[in-house]
């Protein structure tokens, strides 16, 4: 962790670093990968079956490649009450925050008489890529697949690797829950290339979604455009703005719940009292020995964490944007003030009662945010991922009397003629 | 150009074959790019300078790295008065339309007491490419250029080579009419890794839309991520849904619109009336020998155009959908009805006096669309590109206390006890 002080001389290069510090691993798998894309394009399922036995140890053939509705129906009635109610409430809400971004069609007629307007439709199939193993979150499941739901999406595919046959109950309930209408056992690069694809048992989509390991995003990145994807996404972070009068230990458990994610994780305190910066720095390295998950949170928080010292939480604002953190905490008495300064940020969470966990689980936004500044130029994960808009356009003889003649001009100018003449054969008559 | 009737025996295969050719070359430039795009990156504008005298033939330092709005206004004004308006007439069109795309935030307070939201904020900086030589487009240039300006991006950013030196006037007047903020002098992937890095002369952007050659769009491809982009192009079709009761030459004027533009663009008509289909033929080939463009769109027409026989046009959208063309025009007594069938496609044209031509330049909509079935996900440039979504969240103890015990029972699920704390140490209160 480092402790930086915005009034001292060496700030501006200091704070300068730590925006550009690298987080993300150059990982070299672009020739595996592409490898991979083009043995399951060429060779469909047997190509899956073949790699996955060699990454996941299980013949598909002998398991089974699909997993039915029943199998996650007995997966749901199989957890304790409280975790089927915590899938309910979250599912719920997040079914209800999403809902109200479906976008509303649009048309007008203009006072040429020219009709004109968009029309919003949902992709016929998606895809939600769900890792396997330890990072196998229910919470991913209702994250993903409900928007593309809520999109109207018919036919929602869900496809994650069972390393060694094994099977996540938490996950399967998930996507009950959900209401998932396909789960494929296959994982890595080649699940994501049978989704754009297609093979015999898997019927292609249009838009896949999902975290994943390096070969699982480089194998969305070279498929993009054969399919839509979701952003990149990179090792998740969390920026908290807090005052003096917060409790230590609840901004210190904040820090730690984006440590505890990964080694590469970060986790940034921006606050105006240096004595509450030590106070929080403390209760960070005592929470640490308490957490199972201590020994990541340790090596996160060492390697990037930090403590900002700033003479007003005002004055953190623009460092903020310059980061433009995936998850950011305003932990203060003016958060709605300072949330308004704010230009760059994936989710803001305001207030000493709204950690950002609260968030990831249950609230109702999207927790699929932009990382990496990503922030500056993207957005969280929403139904207009499975959704798409079609302009549409009309003109009678007035209207095209009225704009036809420039749209001649242009075309003319730009040494299309043919386009010119489209237009003009029809005014002529 | 083929003929297909979809009462035929063999109609699906052949069909399926017309879906699935490829028009987009599978050109090799990954390795190239990468280089340049490094090269750009470590050296800055010395790369620059290099690469644009190597590609482009002049010395940027000699003849000077920027336009300034000057030269873009002397351009405008160089113009005939008929250009001139009939480049402000498709300005002012292509704002009010996009200006009615500016999403609205949002704020609600749930039974709980909790507020959720979301709010909409420009990207800082767009970068907009242009191509150089034959396709230099001022179409293309009001197009990019509107919508970031619609959306409130402050630093709009356009780049262009301008090879041997040579500028072409009527983009500079483009620039000028759509506000451009900045105006550079470079091309190629070079000036795509200018622009995501920034250099000493040319400050970073966080989103770079705009057409440009396989070079270009490889860059893009390649720094998504560092920048946000628009959706990766190929090459332009056009298809037309047409009764019998067109004139046949109004129709072979839109399909010679799309061919004339590459070899590789595709015009396709769908009819239910064999003689109309003869006749449309007809004039497509006379019309040829009259273009200036003629050869091109023999090519385009030769390789890549179709007309299918339908018995009823209402049977030709599920083949339509299947195309998910860029443009579809609905030539017809029943455009609307037919209209609401349609799944897929970027932009629809409805009845006899909308030729796709009319939309390229001065109807409103955007010209930058979908290609390649890719109207199946994805969708016209929009001001949404040039924006992005915070999310935000509201709790109080009242919200934490009802919502926070599913996420810590989650968050224990899910083997992380850091997220669980946070949420947890708040609810002991």
């Amino acid at each position: 962790m480092i402790r930086l002080d915005s009034t001292s001389a060496d700030f501006g290069s200091a704070f300068t670093a730590l925006v550009n510090a690298r987080r993300e691993a150059d990982a070299d798998v672009a020739r595996d990968v592409a490898a991979i894309v083009a043995r399951v394009r060429d060779e469909g399922d047997a190509a899956l079956r073949d790699l996955t036995q060699r990454f996941d140890r299980f013949d598909l053939d002998a398991s089974g490649w699909a997993i039915d509705r029943a199998q996650c129906l007995a997966a749901y009635e199989g957890l304790s009450g409280t975790l089927r109610d915590a899938l309910e409430l979250a599912a719920a809400r997040i079914a209800a925050y999403h809902l109200k971004q479906v976008p509303e069609n649009s048309e007008t007629i203009d006072d040429l008489g020219i009709r004109l307007g968009a029309r919003w439709r949902p992709v016929d199939a998606a895809g939600v890529y769900v890792p396997g193993g330890r990072a196998a979150y229910p919470s991913s499941v209702l994250m993903n697949a409900i928007p593309a739901k809520a999109a109207g999406v018919k036919r929602l595919v869900m496809v994650t690797p069972t390393p060694g046959g094994e099977v996540n109950p938490l996950v399967l309930a998930a996507a009950h829950v959900a209401g998932v209408d396909e789960l494929w056992r296959v994982g890595g690069a080649q699940a994501i290339a049978a989704l754009a694809y297609g093979t015999d048992k898997i019927a292609p989509v249009d838009v896949i979604t999902g975290p994943g390991n390096a070969w699982v995003a480089e194998a969305k990145r070279q498929l993009y455009g054969v399919v839509g994807i979701d952003m990149v996404a990179g090792p998740s972070e969390i920026v908290v703005v807090a005052d003096a009068k917060n409790d230590p230990e609840w901004i210190a458990a904040d820090l730690l719940s984006q440590a505890e994610h990964d080694p590469t994780s970060q986790s940034i305190l921006f606050t105006d009292e240096a004595g509450f910066a030590d106070a929080v720095a403390a209760a960070v390295d005592a929470q640490i020995e308490q957490l199972a998950t201590g020994e990541t949170a340790r090596a996160s928080w060492d390697a990037n964490g930090a403590i900002v010292l700033v003479p007003s939480l005002t004055e953190a604002i623009p460092l903020v944007d310059r980061l433009a953190p995936e998850h950011l905490e305003l932990a203060c008495d003016e958060a709605d003030n300072l949330f308004e300064l704010v230009r760059h940020a994936g989710s803001v969470f305001l207030g000493r009662h709204t950690p950002e966990a609260v968030g990831d689980y249950v609230a109702g936004p999207n927790h699929v945010l932009p990382t990496g500044r990503r922030a500056r130029f993207a957005s969280g994960l929403s139904v207009l991922d499975f959704m798409k808009r079609t302009s549409f356009l009309g003109l009678d003889e007035r209207g095209l009397a009225a704009i036809g003649p420039a749209a001649v001009a242009l075309a003319q100018a730009e040494g299309l003629p043919a386009h010119a003449r489209s237009v003009a054969i029809r005014l002529d008559r």
